[in-house]
């Protein structure tokens, strides 16, 4: 794991969160490499999960909203962790993870446990009041519930359909860690599937499978996730079902993704408690009820995380430069992952070479995310693009000037192809489809 | 405006955040439609301005920053509203925007004006007290800076160069309002762009006609927009110019986009204040020196706002069913920009239709944002696909049994091509490039 965290810091991935202000309790920003990464798996879920698919429907909710739908939603009540305080030092701890350094270090005793609530809380207006308070969404899902009616209204689906939505999701975690993989404030995609009761068994299958191959999409193997059926005391009250795909992280093997039948939960307490009428109206028969719900959940930092230990790679091979063995670091991200798709390489930093690279990297950034490096010896350079997953390396040699050819290597293969300079940006969408 | 809130809220663009709990503040939910042009929109810029320039570098910061960041930025202290409390009904008001529906209803006396600070504050951890305050970002500059030495060593870029940001940003204003125009929680595309002191009036230029072009590329005529050179009095401490761009929004000329030179004052301040150096040191003479900055910003929201405005058309054009006239409502969106890109719409709801109908339009979403739609008569689904602003429509009549070929109505011109169903997708991104 410290093998991953220092290379997205070094190589610009992640980065700890105002880090020239001593960091701020695990948040992390994302740098140039990770913010491209971030972008692709949103894009890609977008294109997989709602453009292609026509039985979806996207939405952008706020993410202040009124906060009955969180009094309903039994968040206020129930979002909570059991904290206890030391009578001595006064520090607060989660009562199921009380740090062994204080039992050492200060030994005081403690209270009893005390219910604390994970939403972050903020004032709305110029009051600092009860009346004013809001939180800012501990979830996606609920706004999926709440637009519900003017989604349908609007767009006129038939069942089923789904809401979809990517967004920020705020959880004031007591013990956040192990990188990007909790932190206060995390990404999430996420699907409302509003289904008949009758269909659940079968949509849910289809949810389950689905996941499984946007898995295998992003680089991840299959049969390294483990299905984990949530047992009935341990799912959230609503739920009828849940699965969580597990993912080994070096610290661990925990939760990658989240697959729910929250039933009709959600829709029913929400039209009880709005006084609104959240029932579906089949167009046909005009039979009328309330739709029960599979909810798939995709953490984005999490996608990144997992498809940056899958990708990553130590392995034996001839340097550029005297084809001695050397560790090669790679990052074998699928190409639509990767950040930059294509390096563009002029073999020295000769003005005749970049005469000819130049323009080219300026012709190949109209198509695809590229970077142009001449600074360091090819090897070493070869050495970076391996280590941020770049799929393609781009190289202008002295013999580019003579026959109008580039050499084009491949990350994984670190096979070298001549292609002629007026045909390298459609060798590489070739390779790129 | 009150003709775009009904078709926004009507067709799917936008309705009211948490509209079934009677609303949230002036909060707006991005409906379907609305959350293909936000995507749109982001996406265009992130080619446009990162991914085609040399001379860019994309982060996605957290929102949560250190309190730190805060105070060294001036927003701790200076950024505020002067407000003041009536001392009957105890309402609170913007000293310079009380309405006068209170000096009506009430009438009671106010009180003096006291600064109200208009970020949200939240407490990190499980203890409410000053140590663990912390604030939702007010904008989404200071990352770049906080962010600026990480992204420096990591991607070893020479001056000028930029740091580009997506992301949402909190207020909490006393009057929000004018739709999305103002809202609590917005969404800003900023670039920080780094330069040397003695070229800031070059780069100021050169943003400001990138900025130009930017707006007529959203559909936006250049001649509508107004330069407003802010005054030195007007200007935020730290600028040595500012431009606002304003638009004539139905409510009033307002400010859509903003243009400042910032110098040095951010980098500076954060360097002293976190005794990290945050200069830059040029490869080649080694001359180093704190980068001058200028900063085009760019409201996600009111891109959105200002598009609809200038697409939305009203015009006399005759009927699908019988010619005779009738007003036509149509969003003349840029192709780019339009939520639906394509329409599928079979004549009528024939089975023999849908058979032909349907295996198109699950070719084309392959390729581009589609709709299907087989209900009501075509004249009414042609009208709907203008309201959204669709570019084409491909209709399938009974004709296309016989000829293997459809109608392809373009929206702003309502010209109809008949196009055979094997060429249609090749013919639609002929169009759309």
């Amino acid at each position: 794991m410290s093998k991953i965290v220092s290379l997205c810091k070094r190589r610009g991935f992640i980065f700890p969160g105002s880090e020239i202000y001593g960091g701020m309790a695990n948040s992390w920003d994302y740098g140039p490499l990770g913010a491209e990464m971030k972008n692709n798996v949103k894009q890609a879920w977008l294109k997989r999960f709602v453009h292609e698919r026509p039985d979806m429907l996207l939405i952008d909710a706020a993410l202040i909203m009124n906060p009955k739908v969180w009094e309903v939603s039994g968040h206020v009540k129930n979002f909570t962790d059991p904290l206890v305080d030391c009578k001595t030092c006064h520090e607060r701890f989660r009562a199921d993870a009380i740090p062994p350094e204080h039992a050492a270090a200060c030994g005081g005793e403690l209270t009893g446990a005390r219910q604390f609530n994970l939403m972050f809380k903020t004032f709305v207006g110029p009051v600092e009041d009860a009346a004013h308070a809001a939180y800012f969404r501990p979830e996606t899902a609920q706004a999926m519930f709440v637009d519900f009616k003017n989604v349908l209204q609007s767009a006129r689906k038939r069942l089923p359909f789904g809401i979809a939505q990517i967004g920020k999701a705020f959880r004031n975690e007591i013990t956040p860690g192990n990188f990007i993989f909790r932190t206060r404030e995390f990404e999430q995609m996420e699907i409302e599937y509003f289904i008949r009761a009758e269909t659940w068994e079968q949509k849910f299958e289809m949810w389950k499978e689905e996941m499984l191959r946007w898995i295998e999409h992003c680089g991840i193997a299959r049969d390294t996730v483990q299905l984990k059926e949530v047992e009935a005391g341990e799912r959230a009250h609503y739920s009828k079902r849940t699965i969580d795909f597990e993912y080994p992280f070096p610290f661990g093997v925990s939760e990658l993704y989240g697959l729910a039948y929250r039933t009709d939960f959600d829709l029913k307490n929400h039209a009880q408690a709005s006084g609104v009428d959240l029932s579906y109206t089949d167009p046909d028969t005009k039979e009328q009820f309330v739709p029960h719900v599979i909810e798939p959940t995709w953490g984005v930092d999490r996608t990144i995380l997992a498809a940056l230990c899958a990708a990553y790679h130590e392995e034996e091979a001839p340097t550029a430069e005297d084809g001695k063995t050397e560790t090669r670091v790679v990052l074998k991200l699928p190409k639509w992952l990767a950040p930059i798709k294509v390096a563009v390489l002029p073999l020295s930093k000769k003005e005749e070479l970049a005469k000819v690279a130049y323009p080219l990297y300026e012709t190949l950034i109209k198509q695809f995310v590229c970077e142009y490096d001449e600074t360091q010896s090819i090897g070493k350079r070869y050495r970076r693009q391996d280590e941020i997953g770049t799929p393609y390396c781009v190289t202008v040699d002295f013999e580019s000037l003579e026959d109008n050819a580039v050499t084009i290597r491949d990350r994984d293969t670190m096979k070298q192809e001549r292609v002629k300079i007026a045909d390298a940006g459609e060798w590489l969408t070739q390779k790129f489809n």
